[in-house]
């Protein structure tokens, strides 16, 4: 018959020791981002194709994983576009499933709603090293709380999290949409042209200043207007209080209340903060998602030259919805990549369980398998992983395979009598 | 804009309280499998359509969710029938990933393997009370048992595990194919017909002796055959021992092997439960898969008229990816059943943590914003869930809201001093 023994391309197998630390890792994060009062639900993972075509996620609708019409809605034979053969389609994030969820349950939920979720995201991406196919997201989200208490909540419960995942002198770098605007509007660009210049300047980290600069120029934007912007980045990151400094200089291309409810945020959460981060005001971070509206938030650990999850506010998703908009903000912690972390450091779970393995010879007496079972049952109940199982003829290779699952005790019992 | 806010049709947006009972009951099932030492993994929920469609899945190859081709290989224009469009789907159980995962994976873990797997299945079905499109599956399998070890050891997990959720009294149902076909040749069916008899005979439970006489009766099967057939069953229930009396009556038509192993199953779980339920020999369980070869068994509760669960041994399913046979046995809990029973007996979780919510006015000083986070991490860090929220114009409202979320402490911060 000879069925197909890999996975799909770009998809993985888990195997347990992963596994593992997946578990636990997922453990840490539920206890304490409840701790923090964010209940933990659950969505679908097939949505409708119009909600997922609806230009809320940018590039990654291009990726989507699009499900077939199924019964009589399916006509082979008249369908003239993907359109008529598709009705649903894999979820690419939990953003837009959550805003789905709280249009249509929001008279079941309290206001404001702090919502966890973890979960598999699809998308068919080109797979690379660390890239799968279909990967974990896990995403904090607080709905209806307009103030920035919804920030700071956020960035403690993350931080809090990863701190206590063992991860420390990391940065939280944050920015404002808001900012970013009236930067590139002092600097004289045209708001049609906002998004190709925060493109370019998306990829400072990598391509450093000069490539930025290239980029704009090769865009076709005047020598002045480009020296003017990164001048500004150069001036902020020199002076003694960026944020200080950036709101003297845009004067009324700025709102005071965007520079004093971010400086809020940054002051409140150095404040309480019980992780070891910094707080980082960083005029070039822009994240991809052409839905935030104002504050956006990424974190960034030494040890990962990239990001390791961000978030940000998006006030305006839910009214696509319900026609009323609702505020929102959320912050994704970047589950893949920590576990990739945290996988090649080798990581030990904390108080792990003993494993025990009962290793039982073929033909052993019925009476003595009671016995045994027995023992293995009551050792169970103490709290000590065993696993029952009929020794091989290669008793030692059995022993070796074990070993490397994290068995440490083996029992063994003979046919003759038990040892 | 308008978007859809219902889920797709036949899945489920799952709320904060009945997550909680989905995660309370996961958490007790994990720690009950891995101390039997059952290894957690995970497949990809896409799996090749070739996979799907190889007859392993009976009824459910019918109700595949399809997925479109994409990029340069979906060709519209040049498709013919769905076999043009489609190059996966959605696992439809998790019996077929796992023998995949397994033969895929067999050099990199031990012998016999315990597999762990709880996640999503999806199922085209008729929507219908308590019966989803997306639900999930949670399933132990030993694949490299060839004894019946493996039958004893998944019993015992599944009944452990069912106990420390509070089940008692309930049965677990046990037969063996072998026994199926034999009790069908001794009353003269045909080989070529047992499916059909099958078919018959697994509706005995809706529609007693009468209808299963009726229905093959109809399908052209002789009287005298089926009066034997059925007069069978009655002498088995009337016998003081009903597998003995079955051994005596075949005779040759059944291996002395499977009457004795299953008898050493049925003796050794009862000698060594520590749950309270019975092991009960019903010769008229079918179980509908086609790809069981040895024994099978089910959970009845009495709580709830259908089976909670079941499995059994399914020895020639890693031969069709490998074309060497494994042995391979494996017990799948009803856990959406399980979670609609617990649900509707108003299940409270055991040592839940204390939920409090910090209600803050509008408009309160920063420096007082800064006081009452600490305070809350406070709290956190002493194992209490802390919500931070703004208080609403309507404060009866929305404490109301929250005691429905099990929130039973407020604590409320105002704007003129801290009360």
């Amino acid at each position: 018959m000879g069925l197909i023994k890999k996975p799909v391309t770009g998809m993985k197998d888990v195997l347990p020791l992963e596994m593992e630390v997946r578990e636990y890792v997922i453990g840490v994060i539920k206890e304490t981002y409840h701790a923090f009062g964010f209940s933990t639900i659950e969505t679908p993972s097939v949505e409708h194709i119009e909600n997922l075509s609806s230009k809320q996620g940018g590039e990654n609708e291009k990726l989507i994983f699009k499900i077939l019409k199924r019964g009589e809605k399916l006509n082979l034979n008249e369908a003239s576009c993907e359109k008529d053969l598709v009705d649903c389609g894999l979820r690419y994030d939990l953003t837009l499933p959550l805003v789905r969820y709280y249009s249509n349950n929001s008279s079941k939920i309290s206001t404001p709603f702090k919502a966890l979720q973890i979960g598999s995201v699809w998308r068919a991406d080109n797979p690379q090293k660390g890239r799968y196919r279909q990967f974990y997201q896990c995403d904090i989200d607080i709905l209806g709380e307009p103030s920035n208490l919804a920030e700071i909540e956020l960035i403690l419960a993350t931080t809090t999290t990863l701190s206590k995942l063992g991860f420390s002198g990391f940065e939280i770098r944050i920015n404002d949409r808001r900012i970013l605007k009236a930067m590139a509007a002092y600097s004289g660009f045209e708001e049609e042209n906002y998004d190709q210049v925060f493109i370019a300047l998306d990829k400072m980290d990598k391509i450093k200043a000069e490539g930025v600069e290239a980029e704009l120029l090769e865009n076709g934007f005047s020598k002045e207007m480009v020296s003017k912007y990164l001048n500004l980045f150069q001036e902020i990151s020199d002076a003694e209080n960026g944020l200080a400094f950036l709101v003297e200089t845009l004067g009324e291309y700025l709102e005071d209340a965007v520079s004093s409810e971010l400086k809020e945020i940054i002051d409140s959460v150095s404040q309480t903060k019980t992780a070891d981060f910094q707080m980082v005001f960083d005029p070039s971070l822009v994240r991809g998602m052409s839905y935030y509206t104002g504050t956006i938030f990424e974190i960034a650990i030494p040890a990962f030259h990239a990001s390791c999850g961000g978030g940000g506010r998006y006030d305006k998703m839910v009214g696509k919805f319900t026609g009323t908009d609702v505020p929102a903000c959320g912050f994704s912690i970047g589950f893949e990549r920590i576990i990739m972390l945290l996988m090649e450091q080798g990581f030990q779970i904390p108080k792990k369980k003993q494993k025990v393995a009962f290793l039982i010879e073929k033909g052993i007496a019925k009476e003595e398998i009671c016995k045994i079972i027995t023992e293995a049952q009551k050792e169970r109940e103490s709290g000590v992983q065993v696993s029952l199982m009929r020794m091989n003829k290669n008793k030692k290779f059995q022993i070796e395979q074990l070993e490397k699952e994290g068995y440490t005790v083996f029992k063994k019992f003979f046919r003759e009598a038990l040892k």
